[in-house]
């Protein structure tokens, strides 16, 4: 398969990326099989166009402008679960109703390796080392099951949540077949939807793709925007349509307190007739290194924390919090037929966003180089980058502690986002459940633990407190509620109040167990 | 000196603790001796009774009770940094003006050893790493002046800030000589006042004071609380008296961030007429470990967070924040004729808290045992136990991220509160200072960084911005400015608007200097 006789050849020269040819000679007659079997598959002039525009945009884009022109949300499209404490119980029925009706729709986001993670099997397959051992696919699968059964019971008729899982050329055999040995988790394997995002070349600033090694181009996932492109071509719309979904809640794998398909959230959105939501916490913090969901130009984004000063960032509202505070956690709603909308007309007119990387790539002798700058560009488009063509936008602000903890970093880097915080944050978040039910915690020698678990934290200035406690830290208390029991707390008082429990505490279908520490 | 001949043991037989002579035979003349001056400077008779007050208030106090009894601090009471912007200059002015009366003191609490920060010399000798390696005595004594500075430059007055020191039996003479070898810093000696808070034997469950070897006694510092008693007994309230002291603000050491002498504070408490003030920051998280100054019967105090149920911590009020958020921070501030009350009239009323403790001690037989569960208590009174006494107390309300950063535990154990820590809250302050007064940073490539630094944390679904950054975390901004260029930011602008600076920046009264990274 000569590559000039296939006009691959001349193909490439008028892309002007020849030089994925130059080591032609040196492959074997397989690598150049699959070489151009790769090439093939790709439109040049279409990436070409990417990259063109990409950098135009990216250079054109200066930080000083975007301050000016950025309003925050106002308060007549925000939900706040701290502010709005009335009408949570409303919002969570309407949701469960649509629920019931087998109208929403969950669509996870997996197309990301846990590269920073320290692994190289999808995140969602990690266990963070909870006393399950429950990865996050577990714990997200048992959660759409367990709210299925709520809204089940609630409205006396059968439901579904189909989940529709976005993976990458990476991660989409890998993860099928995780699913498939654990039997999808009790799901009904009919209602879970794989598909699988883009992926585009790397790139050097001159427009040329990187070879990663001789015979191999150097590919990435199309950023989580590429979810748009990907709903589209893969028939993902029909699927939804045909099932009659009407609402969609979006989230990444990484986030272990996650709550699928919420029903406050999406019964607030509906309720408000939004075609688009966004669920944020409160960035409290002017220097957080978070996303804020705000206005520009009259229509809404994301502003990403390297796009502002200082000055903007520290802005406060008459009432003291940060003017810009909806910190995005990558947790949205959409309705049908905005997402249809954003497939089909919105999504094409959306640059990629230009992310400078450190590339590894061959000289031009074939060796191959691991830069220590960026020497080129990935193109990425992000999934809140369609906010702007919403009509109706809303905003829900939940509480991080019982809402938001990515896993992104190896426990071994800086302590932010590691397994460690995200197995702390859940058990934090269960024991508080365990407490809120009526239940209580006593320790080693049969006294009752504080509510509150010392954590080596800020503001007090009594060194120990008159308590009985390891030296350092003893947070958090061990306890794992599995989502088969509880999806957000509830149901728990039968099983915990007026009860003590020596952690290690765990409530899953077969009942109530403390777990007895051993050597291991 | 034989303890029967001296009386001693017969003092001990009626105190019940003739066990503290248990090895007397065992012991040299000069250990002899040395336990002989221990024992006879102490009051046994007010130390049963301390013991015996402080057991019973400890038992008879159940949490339960105290949240039905708890009331939020009252907005007209609250200044805060925040939601009062429009007052903020005008309380500046107010405690400027204080200051240049020589009206204002500072107190600082130095009594603790660097116990878990892992080092055997007072916290305030401590070098936390940054560029200029100054202690964090040497970042307070330096505050101090700038604070005289700016108080004569602006009232064409000379004036003085007294400030007294208080340390303990364990850190007076290593104190002292410290600052006699660092000229005390620029200030003048004659206007820095050492004093000493008492010490208080640790006892065991019975009462039995406990030996730490078969002629020495356990003891330890009596609690930041133990500062009224000492002010009364070693004639601190007579000096303030004879130097026209009004105002005092009392802190902890730890504090990197500590505004000593705060004008603003001072101010707000000034002109509000209070006697007694508290800062704090706003506690936003229900179960962080922090203790909430508050209304209990009627009266203010601190609850710590180990005497509140989970419900309480997590009631909110209608604006969304939490109803106890008035974070303790351990800085305080005293009208001069309130403190001469609490010390003459009310201290004594105070019982000691019973703070139970792995006491190492010897046995019978005189083997040093290593208790691995408490096995006594230390008896102390708290700085803050004092608040009931006010009778016109207000609260104010200041950034966390501007001003607390406490330095507790060694670089080695949990990510909070460390050198690492307080170093990188200094210099993300002072990085804030200089984009504030218009300077900006590039990196080694000439480009500028983004306002808000890469820190890993919370809630950017994109992994990586399109900048050219390190691997992993990029916060801080190295850049520390001396106090004596500025002591809250004020002044830089004719320094650095308009400049760009590759970091690490200093600036200090010699100038901008911009460090050149070498192997070290």
């Amino acid at each position: 398969m000569d590559p000039s006789a296939s006009g691959l050849a001349q193909r490439l020269a008028e892309a002007d990326q020849s030089h994925l040819l130059h080591f032609w000679n040196q492959l074997s007659p397989a690598e150049q099989a699959e070489l151009t079997l790769d090439l093939q598959g790709m439109n040049f002039q279409e990436i070409n166009g990417f990259f063109k525009n990409a950098m135009e945009t990216s250079s054109n884009s200066k930080h000083e402008k975007m301050d000016a022109r950025m309003e925050p949300v106002p308060r007549e499209v925000l939900g706040s679960v701290t502010r709005d404490r009335e009408s949570l119980k409303d919002w969570e029925l309407t949701g469960l109703h649509c629920i019931s009706q087998s109208k929403v729709a969950v669509l996870l986001l997996a197309g990301g390796q846990g590269t920073r993670l320290g692994v190289s099997y999808p995140k969602g397959m990690y266990d963070v080392g909870l006393p399950s051992h429950k990865t996050l696919f577990q714990i997200q699968a048992e959660r759409i099951l367990k709210l299925q059964q709520l809204a089940e019971q609630k409205h006396k008729i059968k439901c579904c949540i189909p989940w529709y899982i976005m993976t990458s050329g990476r991660t989409m055999e890998s993860t099928k077949d995780f699913f498939s040995r654990h039997n999808y988790f009790g799901l009904d394997k009919n209602n879970i939807v794989f598909f699988q995002q883009g992926m585009l070349p790397a790139m050097d600033y001159k427009g040329k793709i990187i070879l990663e090694s001789k015979g191999k181009l150097s590919m990435a996932p199309d950023g989580n925007g590429g979810l748009y492109r990907a709903l589209g071509n893969q028939g993902i719309m029909d699927d939804m349509e045909r099932r009659g979904v009407e609402s969609i809640h979006v989230y990444c794998v990484d986030n272990i307190l996650v709550k699928v398909a919420d029903p406050a959230f999406i019964g607030f959105c509906v309720q408000k007739g939004a075609d688009c939501g966004a669920k944020v916490v409160e960035k409290t913090n002017p220097t957080e290194a978070v996303g804020v969901v705000c206005k520009v130009d009259g229509r809404y984004q994301v502003v990403e924390y390297s796009e502002i000063t200082l000055a903007t960032a520290e802005k406060r509202s008459p009432d003291g919090r940060l003017m810009f505070n909806a910190g995005n956690v990558a947790n949205h709603f959409f309705s049908f037929s905005f997402l249809r909308d954003v497939v089909k007309k919105y999504e094409p007119q959306l640059q990629h966003h230009v992310a400078q990387k450190k590339i590894p790539h061959v000289d031009a002798e074939g060796q191959l180089i691991k830069p220590d700058k960026p020497n080129g560009i990935k193109m990425e488009k992000f999934v809140f980058d369609i906010f702007q063509f919403a009509k109706a936008f809303v905003v829900y602000e939940v509480l991080r502690e019982d809402e938001f903890s990515p896993l992104k970093n190896a426990d071994s880097q800086e302590g932010k986002d590691t397994p460690t915080t995200a197995r702390h944050a859940l058990m934090s978040l269960h024991h508080r459940w365990v407490l809120n039910a009526g239940g209580h915690f006593i320790d080693e020698n049969g006294r009752r633990v504080p509510a509150i678990p010392r954590d080596g934290a800020a503001g007090s200035v009594t060194d120990d407190g008159n308590r009985n406690l390891k030296d350092g830290t003893d947070l958090p208390i061990k306890c794992e509620i599995s989502p088969m029991v509880s999806y957000g707390g509830e149901g728990l008082e039968e099983l915990v109040k007026g009860r003590e429990f020596h952690p290690t505490l765990m409530i899953d279908e077969n009942g109530v167990h403390e777990l007895v520490k051993n050597g291991v």
